[in-house]
């Protein structure tokens, strides 16, 4: 965490804020390292204080360095409106109305709240050694549980039961998910987000296999399509075309990019394939505590790249009632390209 | 979902309100039956809309019936916007400041958005039939896992190796976790919300096991507490007290009481002997399609029982740097009592 309020505290400061309230968990656990699920975070010049309850004071002495602990009992909010001060950034995107309403009766006479919300966000993008190390590992660990999964073979399984033999695995490596695995076996590959269900896996289909672990907090993220025979000229050229899509994207990345420059790379190759409408979702997004986080490569994305940010790069293309087919690589920016984090063959990959 | 519509439209007229717009998604589940993560509700005299994106088209269609589903493309917030009237309720509790902030840009003239949080929470404190039978099935389940990891045997075993026992036993009966399952031996224990650790399991200790299953979405939540050989004179007589505050309590609930007036049933028994400042949480809680949700027993609830409710009546004595105990079962409160769902022992019961 070292370093990260301070930070924090720069990006107060171009902002005109005395005070930053960081509510978010996820934003909290970045800042102080705190894992509990009820824990605040006020930082401003000089000021570093993180505020739990009773049933986590012995979690936070554990986990949180760096930052004044306060256990706050009884009036919570009374506690951390106390501690505001002038300009009180908060997180307007997380805080609902009606805790901001009970906040605001709290604040000592003279203390604003001000909308702040992105702010840590904006700070995750870019991560840091410990940061990148903790995703590559949960991607490997992920890819080898993809790859126990593959060799014990799709056909005559349920999606659910191939999704359950990869999660088993993950936990089996003593991972977590950092989603709900994706097993959609022929036309269940065309809806994007498809749960694995009782749909028995037959020869010559497409599988589309999203899945993702997690490892000390941090995500993962990857897609393969995989073949039980061949699935057709259809399924061989729309496989085709994502590739290439993906390469060209891959191609693109590069700090100074736009999240739009880099999207339309991969969106261009499927355009010309005829299939511009059938990849409705955007090419990628940031990934680190969160599993969706900036930046965003997308249709209009403004969002411009820089080194150690990690994305992936998942563009799809879905037949509706027919198939599906998505690809997609972990990567971390670099200063001249990208570092591929996802280590599993792309070329068409035939499964029993 | 039967009915539950027609509910919450006389939620609405007693409150004054002219539509509601649901986006939670519990409650979006709870009213329409979807389960994905992006839909919204709009409740009214004679409306009934259902609002997603493209991505869910499919599976609304499948899950939702007596709502109109609406697909909404691009502007998410205007196709809401232009769908409320009148006084519009919102979930104040849920709706982040910059949602609102967004909202109200899109809002038709003469329409106001008025905070109206935890309306649909009211209605889904007293469960159906349906609901009572999934809790029920979700209770049985986590205790078939509980009993199995029981007889599998804890000492020599580290917490997260039994709790992993647990959870695997919990999916291969078809269900899911309702929250990351507790396991707590020796001192452990002392922490009312310890995450299962290294700590390998000895004799002579009392461990703490909180667990719940999940199946069709609802939840189940119980505790026991074991001993891996005798405790000692303090382990046993702090089991004892325990288990007489939850029997106190279990006897106190029926429909007309308060959360107040039960919670206090146990804490009487555990301030007379001495534990009063040890017992630092609530007695229970509501459950259903949330591990937490209304009626609370707590300290300071004026929450009224009724019929067809569920809760947890889960006292517990921490001592720190030495153990704890919590009893924790989960019942329906039925007209002339209540019908507990929890099928475990509870006497002091020694696992090897």
């Amino acid at each position: 965490m070292r370093g990260r309020g301070d930070r924090l505290e720069a990006a107060l400061a171009e902002r005109g804020l005395d005070r930053m309230l960081v509510t978010d968990l996820t934003n909290v656990r970045y800042l102080t390292g705190f894992t509990g699920t009820n824990g605040a975070a006020i930082c401003g010049p000089g000021v570093r204080v993180f505020l739990t309850d009773f049933r986590y004071t012995e979690r936070a002495a554990a986990e949180v360095s760096e930052w004044e602990c306060v256990t706050l009992s009884g009036d919570w909010l009374g506690g951390i409106g106390e501690r505001l001060a002038g300009k009180s950034g908060f997180e307007d995107d997380h805080v609902s109305v009606r805790t901001l309403t009970k906040l605001e009766e709290k604040l000592p006479a003279g203390v604003e709240a001000v909308p702040a919300g992105g702010v840590v966000e904006a700070l995750r993008r870019v991560k840091d050694a410990e940061e990148l190390a903790a995703i590559a590992e949960a991607s490997k660990l992920a890819d080898a549980a993809l790859k126990q999964t593959v060799e014990s073979g799709f056909v005559g399984k349920t999606e659910r039961e191939v999704a359950d033999f990869f999660e088993e695995r993950v936990r089996g490596f003593g991972g977590t998910l950092s989603f709900d695995t994706i097993v959609a076996a022929g036309p269940d590959g065309a809806q994007p987000h498809a749960e694995p269900g009782p749909r028995q896996i037959g020869h010559g289909e497409l599988i589309v296999f999203d899945m993702g672990a997690k490892l000390d907090g941090y995500c993962s993220d990857g897609t393969r399509t995989y073949a039980t025979g061949d699935p057709g000229e259809e399924g061989r050229r729309v496989y085709a075309t994502v590739l290439a899509a993906q390469q060209a994207a891959l191609e693109a990345i590069r700090p100074g990019e736009t999240g739009e420059d880099v999207d339309a790379a991969a969106r261009k190759v499927i355009d010309a394939a005829g299939h511009g409408e059938h990849f409705g979702h955007g090419l990628g997004h940031g990934v680190g505590l969160d599993i969706h986080e900036g930046p965003r490569l997308s249709l209009r994305s403004d969002d411009v790249l820089a080194a150690n940010e990690v994305v992936t790069v998942e563009p799809g293309i879905y037949l509706a009632g027919d198939l599906g087919v998505r690809i997609e690589d972990l990567v971390v920016v670099t200063d001249d390209g990208l570092r591929n984090l996802s280590s599993l063959p792309k070329e068409l990959t035939f499964v029993d």
